[in-house]
């Protein structure tokens, strides 16, 4: 999750990401007291941040932009963390917030952790549900079934689980989190152990992509949406920005064009704002771009070019369908798409 | 040429590259007062800075080794600049100096300018004779030929010197001086400009390589010395500690054959050494790099591939010979080299 994202970090010896605080869940039964229901929460997301990002991509291929719907912050925080000043007046249409900061407190007074995206707000009350980034989208794909779109993909089919998770935990220590631990490190080994672990495990998950369309059976599941979000963001920002330069993603030809077939698949690309992802990682890590120029490549034209991988099979769907278009007022500015 | 390579240009509004502040002349015929005379001067440098490795790549390429000796200064400046760190007892065993900046006091009691290299040293006296980076391998070409090897080129042929003047100011504007200008700025916009341009030129001068060999004439110039002093460089540190990273120079087919053709000829790779450019760019300038981390990549096992660019034509040498090999003690320790 982004809280003021890493920067609180660059005192520590190494850097740790803390967790979530607030891990309640909505689930089908309720039973935690926060009841399925369409329109009743919203989600707050930044499109900068990888983590929020997940759920943004996993709201589009459930088809659940009508039953849950989406806040977007400011990609650059200020001391009061994340802001909703790309709205009208700098509030939330719905929530009626200046910061996300609010909802947090709504929930628990003097809460002394991190503002973190993704977070889900009931709208009723106007508190904070959950900023549980792991846990969030396995249930958005397990818990809101019944406000799932029709032709819905299963992204976490219970007899592949073990081999999801197990996958996701590496590329979660290695490569979600690497990323991190590399451009924060405020020590040269602390760093090359990260970067050397990152593209150890990034030539790994390049064997394996060679042979398969995706990473875990033959249709897209949660392992690919979480392996997305940082491999889209690499050569934007954690190449230069957080040092990860052994090689450019688009130099190694199986991870290029495993991401170019899922950025090209309806419910992925469209989320992606190269715009707010750059200017967020430049502009707010000021720890480690102190001057705050937010470079002008990587040029982003080949994001569109065949990829060639529907020879390896694979159904991205499965039984499912892809999602239909972005809803109006959603759209992302185009970078890197027509 | 690099004092404190641009540090101090952090607080002004633009980056400006100082002028040389002595520019005596050692000509052939001592009219500035410095005669012509084996083994009489010093030629110090970095072999991180860009401006003075034009003077090391001159030096090999005309044989002036036994006449000219190499200092070479530790690619980490402290606050009293470069120093000999690297030497037994931290003293240069020729002038007997722990830093560059006693032959500048020797020179100019309280000079007030920066301590840069290249720089030319009279060994009796111990006093700096020049630090002017444009005019010493020009003059290392026409000059000092009385001392030059057999076999030794003309770098700066009297017939072509309006073009390659032309394309040195060109390639001194938006290349070797347009990096720094990108990665100094302290403004979007002034970086912005910076870079568009340099990426413009770069193309120019790739349509100008698709098509000969060298940029003037069939035959190495002191226009290629200059333009691959930057290139060699690119990746490695302009294209993310400079934020000039619209592409990588691997990417640039033309100009990646161009590069690794001079690399692989006698004279120019043997002098590079990617551990020093690497820690000087990374470790100096805290200004943009405040944790002075130094990044694992790029991956430099491309340098000696082939390249193909005989079929161009062109004889590197003219009627020349390549240099002999590296003197002992000269010897860089391999990086991208066997």
């Amino acid at each position: 999750m982004s809280d003021t994202d890493g920067n609180e970090a660059y005192g520590r010896k190494s850097f740790k990401r803390s967790k979530s605080h607030f891990t309640d869940r909505i689930t089908a039964d309720a039973r935690e007291g926060w009841p399925l229901e369409a329109g009743r929460y919203r989600l707050v997301v930044s499109r900068a941040c990888p983590w929020a990002s997940r759920a943004v991509i996993s709201r589009r291929l459930l088809g659940l932009e009508d039953a849950l719907s989406l806040a977007i912050a400011d990609p650059i925080q200020d001391d009061r963390s994340w802001r909703f000043t790309l709205d009208p007046d700098g509030r939330d249409p719905v929530l009626g917030i200046r910061f996300l900061s609010e909802a947090y407190d709504a929930r628990e007074t003097d809460y002394p952790g991190g503002v973190s995206v993704p977070a889900i707000v009931d709208v009723p009350s106007g508190r904070l549900v959950t900023n549980d980034f792991q846990q969030i989208t396995l249930d958005l794909a397990t818990e809101w079934t019944a406000l799932h779109r029709e032709g819905a993909p299963d992204l976490y089919p219970a007899r592949l689980r073990d081999e999801i998770d197990e996958i996701m935990e590496e590329v979660y220590e290695d490569v979600n989190n690497g990323v991190y631990r590399a451009g924060f490190a405020t020590e040269q080994e602390e760093y090359a152990a990260a970067c050397e672990r990152l593209f150890r495990r990034l030539e790994l998950l390049s064997a394996r992509l060679a042979r398969r369309r995706y990473l875990v059976g033959g249709t897209i599941t949660e392992a690919d949406i979480r392996l997305f979000t940082t491999l889209v963001r690499f050569d934007a920002v954690y190449h230069g920005h957080f040092k990860c330069n052994r090689w450019k993603l688009t130099e190694d030809e199986v991870l290029w064009a495993y991401v170019r077939d899922l950025y090209q698949t309806p419910g992925f690309g469209d989320t992606v704002d190269f715009d707010h992802i750059k200017r967020h990682y430049y502009q707010v890590h000021t720890g480690i771009n102190p001057t705050r120029i937010v470079p002008l490549g990587p040029d982003l034209s080949g994001w569109l070019t065949p990829h060639g991988r529907e020879e390896l099979g694979g159904r991205p769907f499965g039984d499912g369908t892809p999602p239909g278009p972005v809803p109006e007022g959603e759209r992302v500015p185009a970078a890197g798409r027509p």
